[in-house]
């Protein structure tokens, strides 16, 4: 392994984000980041959700050639209802038609477990089977942990409503509300057996939003350094789960190499490896050959796959019309078998089988969106709802096996026309979680589409979507690089804050105000400390203003001195604090007089000294 | 004059938006661009609303010492109701505390009038004003040409409905339409008599959503010349109205360079120049220092005040107990006035008399939002409301004299909570045009508020807001430069346009659908230039496939060419073609056995050879 590393290098961003600090909670040591204000504030640390993993915890020994530790091996072994056995060997077609392409620098993965975990014969390790049971999971109280992000600390803090749009948002989340979520199907923690590096979260309408962030090379660029730098990357600014989404060669190794050093549930479209084990012919894509690529992904611990079972054959041409037909890569590779063949997707007619395989490694389903639409024009059509309500069909087979579900979204969708998606969706796939690309709410700004894509993000998330998936400034024209995928996983990490927020979720509000009224007392290190970014939001500060006294000043260089609102409001604040007069009382208008007076009488007795030097002190 | 040119340079942006013509339309040669497209698309060109002005006209002498033609001058004169008479004497505080500062190598501007225009006694130069008149002006004539955007080329175009919520947007705009919608007070056009310079645009709900940038220097940071050169970048990208908003040295200058040089109307909120007047110190402030700076700056061409007249003495201590009190710089000025005279606010006193000065000239109301939150936890409280159904009774004391209005909104405002700005806007001001900052949906992004706030402005554009103020990456934390005002235009420019589209409006919906066909076509060019920013998208597309050749591939890498969904989604539009079966009816699942049937034989009969060779063709 020495040697290995001496002949090449995987780099990753290690260490704490800036002006936090990692702490483990309670007897399952869940991860979170808690962010100290200064001590001015006089007030507690603020505890956010954290899923970056042992990257950015100093304590943590990082080798990406040896992986991460395996959290969660002792509770699958504990269960009782694994078997070891021998690992399908690798094929070289496994790594691409030309097989793996070690000219990059990058060996396949040094320890690949010959040995891997299965259920037992007639034993099901769904997360969802445990929960039907009446079982809660050490998954579960995992997920309870970190989804409560110290909420039992905010029993006072107002949880200011929201509109929910009839999601079950509780106070508190108890291991038992999480276990209740998972047997009904609505909500999933995807954590496939041969995954044991990965930590415990759900994706359900009545937790926190999450998001989702798409990697992976294909035949034109990028290498698997990259890729796995890009995982660790995503996950640092908030990536809840990662797609490995190549199609070029070393497949099979890139993904080895990703999930091996991945703490969060990785997902991935398994046609696409199919196809390249058939030399790119959909054609020639058989039963056989994909239910193959699914047990080879499902050994190396794939959590989740993106499987396009609804694009039936009586739905194909109903796309043949649309301005940008099927965009779905999966979709469209579907589509072409099933009229080549002139027979119904062998996905549809396999489903049941796919299913045996999801239940004895617990992978989660990602029903596929594959007539999704590709643009404005296309939005909402029957193409879409057709398949909407196939994945419905799917979704009920799937759990009478208790195998997790979640359902695929659009795409490209007009502001007016997202909620319909939303109310369709809940309707036809009995709440199963929501996972939905953007959606763009219109196609006129290629290189903003993250911008785009964001606005109906936000949306959609408030409605009801469990999980977004994110898009880059890239999309529609090039591969994301690093920076690309930093911006894409930020812009979807608002727009998923913002619809917890909007839902009314009792955890989301704290931080929101936390910077507020940093920035209301003029704490520029906690306003940049409690940013989804404070790399970026510091450096904005000092093109400006540089100078290190300008962190503590007073005023910002938008304003200046001299007006700064904020400060004239702190004094309005401390005149007001002299009187007697309720605030919390709407005072009408008509009431001006009488209220004039009282001011009057207060501030010639004691306020007007507060604010005679006020023009002088603006200056300092 | 060349004397002044030598010793210094203001340099603007000039010449064409690229892959786009500039046209002027109908006799009064309304401005607009229009967008070529490849001949293979056997498409007609674009056309899309342009607010460059003659900087993009590569006809156009372009001279920032002498400014732009005088588009409206003829037709002030012709309506026979303005005198001219000898301007106000530019006085050095109007520059500042310190008056002029001359060492940034800007002087004054060399050619400022010396006879200005205003209203003859009795007259009300007001567009409103006409419009109750029955008159239809010029100024309605070129806003009607320019709202339809060729929409009459349109009529067979699918309009697509949307979901207006209550707006009442015509399938074609008529000079009638436009001027009934001014007589109501439903929109508004800007015009100063003393801007001849600009060309008119509408504000209202029924019309396309406008855009504003703010541009101006504070006391920390900025210059004239930077300042002018910002305002020709933002209205190259799409700013609609821009606002300077300079609190510092120079102020009259820097605004006399602007409107001279600005073909779109400018705003100002006059009260940061009197508190430059009195030394910055807020008690000072009177109403004749502030009427003498309407003065000043009606005649050098302000075509909108903002006037925090709703900021009352009662309703400042409604404030006192926000987390970030009051964050306008208007309001925390006016309120510290208030508090300190123990007096109701001078310019609620004075607003009949400021509505004369803006009949004199038709300056509009911008009538500010001196109260609105500053943060997610003060949205929709008392006391902004309060301000709000203030702004609606002097909404109507306006109108009583035919002046414009407009309603400055927030600000910060979660999700849920933004319809009901607008619903009670719409209420409390009789319809008058709403004009919001965002509203930022969350406040945890700084240096990512373009995003958090462009998610409200698209969503409260969509309810109705007729013009959103934009928000760029600086926000909250420095001074936009000229990349910021850029991200800031076209992240608002698309969030007016999704507006557009989910309200149905018909002229919105072509863009998109031309790009999407480019998309699906490959016509990589038609894409960028479609693009609201064809630079950037051309460039994000070169990073990963920089070979001229890869703009006429028929694949991105994105996908790379064998995994090309909309290459895959052509073949199978090209078989669908071949079979009768029809694709407006929904073919339920329960049919699949006939369609598979159908497929079969025409598939044997003549399709396949168009799939068997496509394995090879993927690696053109």
């Amino acid at each position: 392994m020495a040697d290995i590393n001496s002949q090449f290098e995987i780099g990753v961003t290690t260490g704490p984000i800036r002006g936090s600090r990692k702490i483990h909670v309670g007897p399952l040591k869940v991860a979170m980041r808690e962010i100290d204000l200064e001590p001015s504030s006089g007030e507690p640390p603020v505890r956010v959700y954290d899923t970056s993993g042992p990257y950015t915890d100093p304590e943590a020994r990082i080798d990406i050639s040896t992986g991460l530790p395996l959290l969660r091996r002792q509770w699958q072994l504990d269960r009782g209802d694994v078997e070891e056995y021998d690992a399908r060997e690798v094929k070289p077609e496994d790594n691409g038609q030309l097989g793996p392409d070690r000219s990059g620098g990058v060996p396949g993965y040094p320890n690949v477990a010959k040995r891997v975990l299965r259920a037992k014969p007639g034993k099901n390790l769904s997360q969802m089977h445990y929960a039907k049971q009446g079982i809660i999971t050490p998954e579960m109280e995992y997920v309870a942990e970190r989804e409560n992000l110290g909420r039992a600390r905010l029993k006072e803090y107002d949880r200011d409503g929201g509109n929910s749009w009839g999601a079950a948002i509780p106070d508190y989340v108890t291991p038992e509300f999480v276990r209740d979520e998972v047997a009904r199907g609505r909500a999933i923690i995807p954590s496939n057996v041969n995954h044991p590096e990965s930590e415990p979260m759900a994706i359900g309408r009545n937790f926190l939003v999450k998001i989702n962030a798409n990697i992976g090379n294909s035949a034109v660029a990028s290498d698997v350094a990259q890729e796995v730098d890009k995982m660790v990357w995503a996950i640092r600014w908030g990536a809840d789960t990662v797609m490995d989404l190549s199609t070029g060669r070393n497949i099979h190794d890139t993904r080895e190499w990703i999930i091996r050093n991945s703490p969060v549930p990785i997902g991935t479209v398994p046609i696409y490896q199919a196809l390249e084990k058939v030399g790119g012919i959909a054609e020639e894509l058989t039963w056989e050959v994909f239910r193959d690529t699914l047990i080879e992904q499902a050994e190396q611990g794939v959590d989740y796959f993106t499987i396009h079972a609804g694009v039936r054959l009586p739905y194909v041409p109903l796309a043949a019309n649309r301005v940008t037909g099927i965009v779905s890569r999966g979709g469209s590779i579907m589509a072409k078998w099933c009229l080549a063949h002139h027979k119904e997707s062998f996905l549809y007619d396999h489903f049941d089988e796919i299913t045996e395989i999801c239940k004895a490694y617990d992978i989660a389903y990602s029903l596929g969106d594959g007539l999704r639409p590709g643009s404005i024009a296309d939005a909402n059509d029957e193409a879409q709802f057709a398949e909407l309500y196939t994945l419905g069909e799917l979704t009920k087979r799937a759990w009478e096996q208790d195998v997790q579900v979640m359902i695929e979204g659009p795409g490209h969708v007009p502001m007016h026309k997202i909620k319909e998606n939303m109310d369709k969706q809940l309707e036809a796939c009995g709440e199963a979680p929501f996972y939905t690309l953007g959606p763009l709410v219109t196609d006129i700004a290629p290189g903003y589409d993250h911008i785009t894509s964001g606005i109906g993000a936000a949306q959609i998330g408030w409605y009801g979507t469990a999980m977004l998936c994110y898009v880059t400034p890239k999309e529609h024209l090039g591969l994301p690089d690093r920076d690309d995928v930093k911006v894409g996983v930020v812009t979807y990490k608002l727009a998923a804050h913002a619809a917890d927020l909007a839902k009314g979720h009792p955890a989301a509000k704290v931080r929101d105000d936390a910077l507020s009224k940093a920035r209301f007392e003029f704490r520029w290190r906690d306003q940049f400390n409690l940013s989804l970014d404070p790399d970026t939001a510091e450096q904005y500060h000092d093109q400006t203003l540089p100078a290190e006294g300008a962190k503590t000043a007073h005023f910002c260089s938008m304003c200046g001195p001299k007006f700064c609102s904020m400060k004239i409001s702190q004094e309005v604040r401390e005149f007001a604090k002299l009187q007697n007069q309720s605030t919390d009382e709407f005072v009408a208008a008509e009431e001006a007089e009488k209220g004039m007076a009282e001011m009057s009488k207060v501030y010639d007795e004691t306020g007007r000294e507060l604010y005679m030097g006020a023009g002088d002190r603006e200056h300092d």
